[in-house]
């Protein structure tokens, strides 16, 4: 193993690390509840919304993860660019869970626009990795891209940000509905 | 080291990173007492339901990620489906802090029912792993299958999910005790 | 890398996982101070005792993970025994932010027990992995062992056991100083 | 591999872990606000200064890992002094979600003066780690050093401690502005 192949395997093994420990930090947004025991019934049912924003926190940081180990298993080296570019992706990933937390205890557009903004800014940092690897040449010559895969991620973003006047002029729940639409559909995506 | 075995790589790295977060988490569900020096002896015994919940919690995950190793071990490659119901087993292995600390902080069948329920969809999710990997044959040609491996994972998942009833008709701690047996049986099997 | 070899690196990697969350969870027990910002200087001298505490558990915990990876970078394969015992280290490891958080929080010598037992029990079981090892055949041919490293893990675990009846007969203050002129020696031990 | 090689993998992966976890802990100083959905507008505008923190935090701990992980690409093995004095390093960097915390929570000087303690003390560790891997010869042969790369470390220490008289003497904001032209300074030496 070279040392630029070393290199990009601890960037790898830093942005893994980070992905995984915000991911399963969102779980600190549920509290145990703190009642009688006859009580737990209903604290455990007042939950529900915290559980939903878990739910929708940990997918789509599931997919983002999944989008960026995909790009990353095609490089063969990193650079400056590459590396803090992705610093800032994994600045925004690590605020995810405190963006879920304001989701999970919030209602109204303006907990559904704090997540969106962080969803969509960091779906657009994304798209500039893609841009950097491409640009900077630091894909293994024999690559496969996924068909569109850059295109759908300036897509994604464009959701993500269109959510936030959905979710002022429309409401909260119609711009979580549209989330809920694009995570089945990319899932269904990569299932296939 | 090809583009594939480096996808699944990372598919491992980021999985043994969520088990590894998720299980050390469970740790601060222990709060450290907050009570005058000469009560602490009398805090740390107000502890115990705590420390067996840490234990179970503990031993349930570590046994989860053990056949988790194994079988991942065992694949030459990933794919979108296993990527995906991986990251649901995730999702769920992620809620087991929340799902100890209930167990720890409450009596009960509804506490008892929640850890069990948690446990059993999560190797529920588990056996679907396995058929993934068999069905889009994932598994390396001379992998070697412990016998009757998909078999006693339906097992373990009926064994918890039939404890959330006997917790309601007998008594929480039976069920309980259930649980202890078969972790004790598994532990035993895997160490002899 | 053959599957053998591939379940012994998921092994280190969820070990050093569980060994580098637990340890940076420490810092979870130093509270950022609540208080006005002329008083900040007093709360932050306040919290000595917690700063102590985090400084002597990061000690041991490094050390200890220090002569975990030792032995596991000598091992050629895993087996169940091993993986299972080393479970219960993670388990006793994953419990030391606790009864680090305690020994910062309380004088007397219980606080002390406390973490002495935490980190006595751990060696010992530290021990059985490598008797383990030795007994199952799981290192490499050419594996070499630093002198005494067996009866050097026995004796640390005599030390933290005997420093329980010390805080208790002497003083938590001498007990201390026994972990720490411990520690002094097993750092320049393996500094040299 | 070697069990040399295995050996330092091993120190990678468990120092990746330590700043992954540290990093990532930095959102749990970003506390949900609890608060009327009607206040939450307000309550969003009050988390500023722990928002800015954050962002200070990560770069300075981003830009940490990526001088850690430019040195470690070069070695080629480990020794005593380095695995002991990186551990050195890790504590300091695992006290950082505490520091980044008093940043984001108070203003004046002493707030200012005990991040940048921090930072410098772990700087000032850093580049004795550069040192000890000159002096016992820890690096591949063929390994490339950035120009100048020490100097600049032991120049970022200075810069950082010198920072705290200038919070007392001048302001903590001028203060901060150093560490915010220093941050500009290596991400554009890093970029280009």
């Amino acid at each position: 193993m070279t040392a630029q192949r070393r290199e990009l395997e601890r960037v790898n093994a830093f942005s893994d690390g980070v992905f995984a420990i915000a991911i399963t930090l969102l779980v600190l947004n549920i509290d145990v509840p703190d009642v009688a025991t006859g009580e737990l019934g209903h604290a455990i049912k007042d939950l529900g919304d915290d559980l939903l924003a878990y739910a929708i926190g940990f997918a789509v940081m599931g997919l983002f993860w999944y989008g960026h180990h995909r790009l990353f298993s095609r490089l063969a080296r990193s650079d400056g660019r590459l590396v803090l570019t992705n610093m800032l992706l994994l600045g925004l990933v690590g605020l995810m869970p405190f963006s879920t937390g304001v989701l999970g205890n919030y209602d109204g557009p303006l907990a559904v626009s704090i997540f969106a903004a962080n969803v969509g800014l960091a779906t657009i940092v994304d798209g500039f990795l893609h841009l950097i690897a491409r640009n900077d040449e630091l894909e293994e010559p024999d690559a496969v891209r996924m068909p569109h895969e850059l295109s759908l991620t300036w897509a994604r973003a464009v959701v993500f940000l269109v959510s936030i006047p959905i979710a002022y002029l429309a409401s909260p729940e119609i711009a979580q509905y549209v989330w809920l639409l694009l995570i089945a559909i990319v899932f269904l995506r990569r299932w296939g």
